[in-house]
């Protein structure tokens, strides 16, 4: 049943299994690998799936287009949960293979950025051929299409590999953030500690739009934690923006700026809110002075009195 | 009784009283002149009147202080209408004087500066000593103590003047605006071309607290008319702004700018909305794409739909 | 001969003279008391005087508006140093009148909004009529024309009067800044407390104007002391602004502004740039960063390595 | 010699080297083509090629992130000419193949989104798997491990296959655009159809930095024709941002809108001013009134005469 179905992108292996499987819901689901992000969230949209986990951010790589894109297009879809995973790649090997022996490596081709320096520094005469995922590589290596493949640690046991190196990452504090996307419905009741994802199109070339979209968070007090261009697809020099902002949909300055980048964007796609990963209700700052829902709530107050003469 | 009593800036001959002349509501009122600006809003403060026209800004001289001090502290008051006054002075003198003979004239502080070069023109020699008020000024003129005033041509009759010399202005188009004002009460319905007034205190004095302020009426699409700073009395570099913004509290672009005002300046004074004079509902430009009503009402819908994931 | 004389706003005895006679400079030249601000800056103008001391702010009336406007139109003139009186009245009278016997008060119109409460809570019953200056009131009060005047308390032995209450004003730190202005010449040197004075006219009617002339300001760092909105004398609505900012001319973050400014207003008109009254260089915050005279050198020498392909 | 070589974004028959062909400079020079984009700009860095062409942006893709990444750190480097190039994808079989004989098809990932549509109606059975490049997956279709490629058709010959369907491609207008790159040296003299591109980092997590550093632009009249977020590498929510600017380097707007970035930003990298591909000179809009070079030099003009005492 599809209540009971997750699809996520696969293969079996992946970094984006290792995050499903930190979500406590993810216990008593079925666990579907799809071949990509497409194929994930189009389980979703036909309802074979409840929900499908996806990356959607890198701190290396940036942006997960594929993702993105796919969000920002075609059936809605809405984002329930967030899950952040440290990356950290495993070199895996066939057993009995040494770090002189490997003149091939393959992986996913958002692994490549995150591995070049260590291959410089370790491999520097090996060819990187890109695999479709970086499980996938695994299991190229398992067939000796290659000589090592760049995975999670924990993809070894699957494909019959051994880790020769581990904890392989060029950036530190490597990272890449899963979002758990479902079919619309109604946002997560907020948790004081909350994020709120949209598209937003920019109205037209004129020179100030995106400076005008910044003013509405702005102005309202709304902080944003993501600002990420995409082509629309209409010509080079086309942007639409991915945007996560501080707070819940129903905070009065997140539902306000909300509003008012619904009357000036000629399209904008809200993307859900929910509980912000990593996170504790007390590690979030205060928002500005006359932002709080209190503020909200007094200054509409005060409103009513003047409409009524009595202010 | 009250309701039957309007005050206004006197004495009797001011340009203030031609401009309550002008208002058909006057035609059925005792028009009771004042000696102030503070006396004439007095008045209505304390019950004695139902209404006080006073003058609040000058093409030449700009805001009339007196009154936006007095509307900015104190008892609450608020503006009902306003009325336009085109500006000309006549040089009245008693019979039988000519240009020749003027050595003094006088008038209303505010009149010199439109009259300047029509002094230093045409009597260049003349001593200039301020009246109370032109009308005043008349009456000295009457009594012998100045030779000349400057005043309306309408006071000349009251005054036992005639005038020597009529259609004075420095300016072209020089024109007074005076306010009807009351005791607070429910604005009257929006005519399709009104505005709103507000005093507005910044909140601290870091540098960007008027560039904040201003944005608030920016992003959501709302033109001003009149910003006149004023001091607080709290020492000089102490400012609050008189501000006169295009639309009716009930055009929800402006009530939203208001509340984001009350929200974030320490400070907010209704002042009222009311019919622009002179400008019919066809003068008026159109809002901004994405600032009429209907726009924040599709929005608000939106809204809805997104919390309640149909979006 | 002009270099030894400065005119001031007169007659003798007002608080400007007082103003004057704090600077060292005054101490040898010829002091000539005019008839008004045009006249004490026409006589600058002439050469007829080598400076003239105005005010220019009241911190309870607010800008003096005989002199922004003086200052803003006509024949160029400069400020070259500024001087802050702490403002209080004193009550003049002729000797041997009591309190009880004072039934009409004369001072210049600026006196009477600092005065107001005291009047409604000592002598309520008293008649106010405007005299031509606070020093011409007690004049007037010499030749028995009213009963008492507001004035400077060092007023009353040129009129033979008598202080009978000092210290008189309504609002807590009521001072009044004054300027020295003359014919426009090179700018003092920088101090390191330095304050700039401009008049800008808006661009045309276009909404923003206000709010893009602010951060012409805004983005070089230059923190605004004063913005005092006057009519242009073009109607309604038309308005320049005159500003004070922090700083000197001679500071790049203040001249890269002003050239902002020039090229975007239609007309902008510099006052000066001089020492500010009552400030020590230590009391000065200091630029935001970035803002900093080294800072525009450093970011000048990197502009020429990247046009010089060494960045 | 390096003088003479130029390196490209390979293998041969990659839309990159159809690119690098449009360039009249490309046909003296010996084009070699290298294993990814850090290789061909590694070759330029280390001396052994004079530039390499590489694509920086595709209008499904968008960014594309390995060339913005190798720009934005490591040794300077430089961009000198920009090419547009229309994308259409091919696919290409061998001898044969008829479309109902493609189970297994391949492509660079990026070709992926931009065929997905294509895929979806014709080949919806088919199963993607993703090559090191269009050209490589050829090679792999000639070798039997593939069915099918996606890849310009002008790759076609080189692998021994023939284009099954051409003109392939989901986006109207798909094109992708390229960037020369070589060593900093002076930029090229602006031709009056020019772009910037700079690469900025954010000063500080407070919430308006990018509204700020859009500002420095918006103040001088400066248009953004592209802005691309990157992560910094520095984890999730650090962003630097790619931005191309219309205006050379050397026009006064660009240059002042730089000093500014460069005072603001912890780091600010400039990659060049050059030539607009396929834009003429007469296509450029005139540049906002007040921000030509005859405006910034006539405001220099007045400043030096308000230093001097003579405006």
């Amino acid at each position: 049943m599809s209540a009971t179905r997750f699809t996520y992108l696969g293969p079996e292996g992946t970094f984006t299994e290792a995050a499903l499987r930190t979500l406590p819901e993810a216990a008593t689901r079925e666990l579907v690998p799809m071949v990509s992000v497409p194929a994930a969230l189009d389980a979703v949209r036909g309802g074979e799936a409840a929900a499908a986990l996806v990356p959607i951010e890198n701190s290396v790589e940036g942006g997960v287009t594929a993702t993105l894109d796919e969000l920002a297009s075609g059936e809605p879809l809405m984002i329930y949960r967030e899950v952040l995973l440290p990356i950290a790649f495993a070199l895996l090997v066939r057993p009995g293979t040494a770090l002189s022996d490997v003149k091939t490596v393959t992986g996913h081709p958002v692994a490549q950025p995150q591995v070049r320096n260590w291959l410089r520094a370790n491999l520097p005469d090996a060819v990187w051929e890109s695999a479709a995922s970086n499980a996938d590589g695994a299991r190229l290596v398992q067939e000796g299409r290659f000589d090592a493949a760049f995975a999670g640690e924990f993809a070894a046991a699957t494909y019959g590999l051994v880790p020769l190196v581990t904890e392989i990452h060029d950036a530190e504090n490597a990272e890449t953030r899963f979002v758990l996307v479902g079919r619309p419905a109604r946002p997560a009741a907020p948790t004081g500690a909350d994020k709120t994802s949209v598209v937003l199109w920019l109205g037209d070339d004129h020179p100030g739009a995106l400076l005008e979209l910044l003013q509405e968070f702005a102005v309202r007090g709304v902080n944003l934690m993501l600002i990420q261009s995409r082509p629309t697809g209409q010509g080079i020099g086309n942007y639409c923006f991915a945007v996560d902002a501080e707070g819940h949909i129903s905070d009065r300055r997140v539902s306000e700026a909300l509003m008012g980048l619904k009357r000036t964007c000629p399209q904008v796609r809200f993307l859900g809110s929910y509980p912000r990963a990593g996170v504790a209700q007390s590690d979030v700052r205060s928002p500005r002075a006359g932002t709080s829902d209190g503020d909200f709530t007094a200054a509409s107050d005060w409103l009513a009195r003047c409409l009524d003469g009595r202010a």
